[in-house]
């Protein structure tokens, strides 16, 4: 069955669908009808059965919770050095099919990319379609959130956010560390924060490792295959799933 | 260091590269010059340490052979149910930098291109380019194969030259299959030959489940979320290198 993320609350039993590409999509692309059912998935992440009660304002009956959480037992951050092109919108889009809880551009050292506060506006706006799109389609209980650092420093500031900070490091995996991203998978525990950083195109620069590590972040490697900047978020993504939804 | 996949034989102690677009790579874009050093990587996988001898005929001098083995524990194809347009070179490009050794195309049910013979020939051409630069890239160690197999009973025929069949079926995932590639990974012996089966955008049909697992194969979930028909593979190969390479 189709899956909307709304916006309203769910308290009063009815809700009024605003959001354009949402109207849209249900009743030209679907052409829902009076009872047609959807699931609608509100901002406190529950998913409710729904039905069409009146085309003309877009209001949807809500019938009932439905059990199904689909989300990972951890919640995780990948921070990206900016990439060139179209590849942010590519590890967005893919990263929340994979089960991200938030997506975050900040500019490395060997970022190309020049950062303009202006262009990111429009870009973040892009973006969250893109991953709300993806989220309904991979039948997500949330919309990751898509942020940009401005400074490598707030990336540092925020790690005391989290509970694990992984940096993957291409000359890790070279140098044969093997087991660092293992071992510190069988170790986390349900409802953990993790962030993973990402060089972009050419890498992560040496001081960016030292001012990361310093801060507590870990260097792991993603097997000894070099991967490109866009492929290594969607490994790392898919091992949290193995380890821990998969192998547990 | 650049590496460049040559297909002669190291035994003279010096190879003629006779690739255009490898010999335009060297010369044009990273100017190599009589002396200058790069891996080539011959049909045997070994890594060799090579330098210029002469420009002009491309001849390229062996001076030593590198220990340097990047492929996975063991042998991965991935086949796909032939997806919408630009797909399956998505899928080429990224299962290369994750590992894989062969990349096959199959007509599912649901599959919307037709097969056209000669379409699929000169679609092979490009995607043996691609795959090629992305091994080059990933530094990997072989050059996975490309392949379209023309009916689906050819598929099942190939069955029994793979140590394990995989199929990944959305509605495993659904009833809350977590654990069977796991255990099956936690089985396999290096040297092993798996298969992993994808369908496309519309996913596998009940037939072809029916028509794999009699032949032999193991239905699969690859965690609660849907993903796209050509994330999938990446998951499955991310999977692999995770199970073989970070933990054991």
């Amino acid at each position: 069955m189709q899956q909307y993320f709304v916006f309203g609350s769910p308290d009063s039993g009815t809700v009024e669908i605003t959001d354009k590409d949402t109207l849209k999509h249900m009743f030209r692309v679907m052409r829902l009808h009076t009872g047609d059912e959807a699931v609608l998935v509100f901002p406190d992440g529950i998913k409710r059965l729904a039905a069409v009660e009146d085309v003309e304002s877009g209001t949807m009956r809500i019938i009932e919770e439905l059990d199904e959480n689909v989300e990972l037992p951890v919640d995780v951050t990948v921070a990206c050095g900016f990439p060139k092109g179209d590849k942010f919108r590519f590890i967005a889009q893919k990263a929340t099919e994979l089960g991200a809880s938030a997506i975050w551009g900040f500019p490395a050292e060997r970022s190309i990319v020049k950062w303009d506060a202006k262009k990111l506006t429009g870009l973040k706006e892009k973006l969250d379609k893109v991953v709300q799109g993806a989220a309904e389609q991979s039948k997500r209980n949330l919309i990751p959130e898509i942020d940009f650092v401005e400074r490598s420093k707030e990336l540092v500031d925020s790690f005391a956010d989290f509970d694990r900070v992984f940096v993957a490091y291409e000359e890790s995996a070279k140098a044969g560390e093997k087991s660092a991203l293992a071992a510190a998978l069988g170790e986390v525990s349900e409802g953990d924060r993790l962030l993973f950083i990402f060089g972009p195109e050419g890498g992560i620069t040496g001081r960016e490792i030292e001012q990361f590590t310093e801060a507590g972040a870990v260097c792991v490697g993603l097997g000894p295959r070099i991967m490109r900047a866009e492929t290594a978020p969607l490994y790392a993504l898919s091992s949290v799933s193995y380890a821990l939804e998969l192998s547990r």
